[in-house]
C-alpha cells in the first residue's frame, strides 16, 4: 500500500497544463494509513549557555524521547538566535496523534520540563513548539530518494518521484486540503505587530492563529566532494543565508514570525555538515510571495536547480523541506524565555494555572 | 457530488457480515468537500439568573452570529446545571474553519466576551466551549430525513439514507477516522479525577486531552399527534432522562466529564418541544460501553426501534445524534464560572495573560 490523501478539487491547481519539472523531485507517502504529522521541538536557551549545561538538556530529551510513547525519529540540533542567546534543540517526529498525546501527558520528561522547578533555573530558559496536523495539511519534498532526513525518518515512510515540483505554487498544490481550501490566515488584512511582554520568569503558553505556516528547510552535504563542497560553500550557503537575513530584516512585510538557522549535532554534540531553517510565516500566501517574486529566493531556487541538471544523480548536495499549515493551536510554551522568543512577540498568551486538588 | 472521506481500512469495522439494521436511518452527506467542522456554544450563568438578563444575552450573541464569518446555523436554548444554575446557551455550526477562526478573531461578540468588563460582572458567569475537528473526526445519525437540526441545518449539506446503523460499534464505523485509529484517550489508563478549583471572579481555560468524545444528541417531538406524544412523555423521555442521570450520577466509571439537557428556546425565547444533551466522555470507548452494555441505554434503544419499527414513516418523534472525537484543544473557556462548570473539574487550565504592548 502507498498511502495519501487527495481529495476532489474545488480550487484548481497552480500546477501549469503539460508541465515537466526542472529536476527530479521526491516526496513523502506512508506504507500504512495516517492521521495526523507530528513534529515537537523542545529546546534550552541562555544568553551565556554553557556547552555542559546545553549537553546535559540534550541528553536528558534524549532519555525522554527513549520514555514510552517517544517520538519515532528525533535529531539534536543547536543555534544562536537573533538576540544572541544559544539554544540547544531537539525535535521530535511522530506518525500517530495518541501516541505523542500519551508522551506528552505521561513521560517524565514532560513533567520534567512542566515542573515550576524550570522557573527557578534562572540562568536558562526552555520553550517547546508543538506543530501537530492532520495527514491534509503537510507537504515534502527532496532532492534525492537516498537521504532520511525530518519526517522521512519515521519507520513506514516512503521516499517517491514526483512531477509536482519544479513551478510556483507546487508546494500549496502538494498540500491534499489546498484542494479544497485556500489555507488563508483569519488575520491576512490585520497582521499581529511585535510587542514586548514580561516574558521572563513566566511560563507562558502562545496561541496561534488558524493556518499559520510552519517550514523547516534543510541543507546535507556531508561527504561531498571538493568541487560540489566548494559550490555548496562559495554559493548556495551565502544565497541561502542572505534570502534568511532578508526575511529576519523584514518580517512585518514578509509575514515571517520567527526564523532561526539551526546545526545538525552528532551523538557527541559536534556540528554536522547539516543545517536546518525552521521558520513560521502568517500563511502559506506569505511564503508563497518571497519564494515567487523575491531575488534572494529566486537566486537560491535557480543556483539548486542549475545544480541539480548539472550533477544529475551525482550530485552530493541534499535540500529538502517539509511544510506544516497548522490548525489554531496552544502548543507553544516559552519558560523563562527572552521576549523576542518565538510568539511571545506576536500572540495572546496565556499563564498555566497551578490547580492543586481541593484548592477551594 | 455527494462528499465524504473513506480511508482504505486497517482496522477492522464492526459492522456483522450481512447485517441489515431494523430502522432505517439516515447521516449527513455534502454537496461540497468540507475540510472541517466547527460547533461553538456560548453561553450565559448564574444562580438566580433573571429571564431579562438571560434573554439580554441571547440577543447579543444572536447579533454576534449575525456579523461577518458568522456560523452557517445556530440555536439557541437553555438549561438548569447540576449545581442548579441556570445556563443560557447558544450553538453557532460551521462547515469552514478559517470563517469560524475570522469571525472568532474579528467579532464584536468576541471582543465583548474576551473584554476584562466580563470579569467585572460578579451575578453571571460565561463559557465557550468551541469543538472544532477536521471531517474525518464526526458522525452523525437521523431517524427521519426531514428535519434539519444541528449541523444538517448547514446549507450545503445533505440527509441520506444509510445502512451504517443498528449494532454496536455502528457509530465509531461511521466516523471516518476510525478506520486508520482507534481513537483511544491517552487517559485510558489514568483518567483524571475531579477536583474544586476556585473558578469565580477568574477567567480559566481549559486543554482537554487528545480524542475527547462530545457527544449532542436530540430529540424533537413537536407536532407530534397525541398517541405518539402520549408514548414520548409516557415512555422515551423518562428512559432518557433515567439514563442521563444514570450517567451524571456516575461519571468516574462511565467517563463522563460533563452533562446538559438543554432545552431549545423559539425566537422569543420560549421553550420548543425539542430537547437536545450535550455531553462529554474521556472516549469513545467509554460512551460505547454504556451504549452496549448499561440497562438504561438498551432500554431507550429498544424503545426507539420499537416506535420507528411500529410507525415506520409516519413516526412523528425525530431522535438524532452527532458525535465529534475532539483532538487536543484549548477551545474551552469559563469566565466566572462556578467551580463544577464543563471541564473546570478535570483538565489543566491557563489564565489568559493581558499583554499590552511595550509592557517591558
Amino acid at each position: 500500500m502507498v498511502f495519501h490523501i487527495e481529495y476532489p478539487r474545488v480550487i484548481a491547481a497552480r500546477k501549469p497544463a503539460g508541465h515537466a519539472p526542472a529536476a527530479p523531485r521526491y516526496t513523502l507517502r506512508w506504507d500504512e494509513p495516517v492521521g495526523a504529522l507530528v513534529s515537537e521541538y523542545r529546546a534550552i536557551q541562555g544568553k551565556d549557555l554553557s556547552q555542559a549545561r546545553q549537553s546535559h538538556f540534550l541528553e536528558l530529551i534524549r532519555r525522554g524521547f527513549a520514555e514510552s510513547h517517544g517520538p519515532s525519529a528525533y535529531e539534536i540540533m543547536n543555534f544562536r538566535d537573533e538576540a544572541g542567546y544559544t539554544n540547544g534543540v531537539a525535535v521530535g517526529y511522530w506518525a500517530d496523534a495518541t501516541s505523542h498525546a500519551r508522551w506528552s501527558l505521561g513521560s517524565d520528561f514532560s513533567a520534567w520540563f512542566a515542573s515550576d522547578d524550570r522557573l527557578a533555573e534562572t540562568e536558562c530558559g526552555y520553550w517547546r513548539e508543538t506543530i501537530l496536523v492532520p495527514y491534509d495539511r503537510h507537504e515534502t519534498i527532496y532532492s534525492a530518494p537516498g537521504y532520511r532526513i525530518g519526517l522521512s525518518r519515521i519507520p513506514g515512510s516512503v521516499i517517491v518521484p514526483m512531477t509536482t515540483n519544479g513551478y510556483f505554487g507546487a508546494a500549496r498544490d502538494r498540500i491534499p486540503l489546498s484542494a479544497i481550501d485556500r489555507l488563508e490566515s483569519p488575520l491576512k488584512d490585520s497582521p499581529p505587530r511585535a510587542s514586548r511582554v514580561a516574558s521572563l520568569g513566566r511560563r507562558l503558553r502562545a496561541t496561534t492563529p488558524h493556518n499559520l505556516c510552519a517550514l523547516r528547510s534543510g541543507q546535507f552535504w556531508e561527504g561531498a566532494g571538493p568541487e560540489q563542497l566548494r559550490d555548496y560553500m562559495d554559493n548556495l550557503q551565502p544565497k541561502l543565508m542572505r534570502g534568511m537575513d532578508y526575511l529576519t530584516g523584514h518580517k512585518a512585510e514578509t509575514g515571517t514570525l520567527s526564523l532561526r538557522i539551526m546545526t545538525n549535532l552528532d551523538h557527541e554534540g559536534k556540528p554536522r555538515a547539516e543545517t536546518s531553517v525552521l521558520a513560521y510565516f502568517l500563511s502559506l500566501e506569505h511564503l508563497e510571495a518571497w519564494a515567487k517574486s523575491h531575488e534572494t529566493h529566486l537566486d537560491i531556487y535557480r543556483h539548486a536547480i542549475a545544480m541539480n541538471r548539472k550533477y544529475k544523480e551525482k550530485r552530493e548536495v541534499v535540500t529538502w523541506h517539509e511544510v506544516f499549515i497548522v490548525p489554531t493551536s496552544s502548543g507553544f510554551e516559552y519558560v523563562n524565555c527572552h521576549p523576542d522568543t518565538g510568539f511571545l512577540p506576536y500572540f495572546p498568551l496565556t499563564c498555566p494555572h497551578s490547580v492543586k486538588a481541593g484548592e477551594i
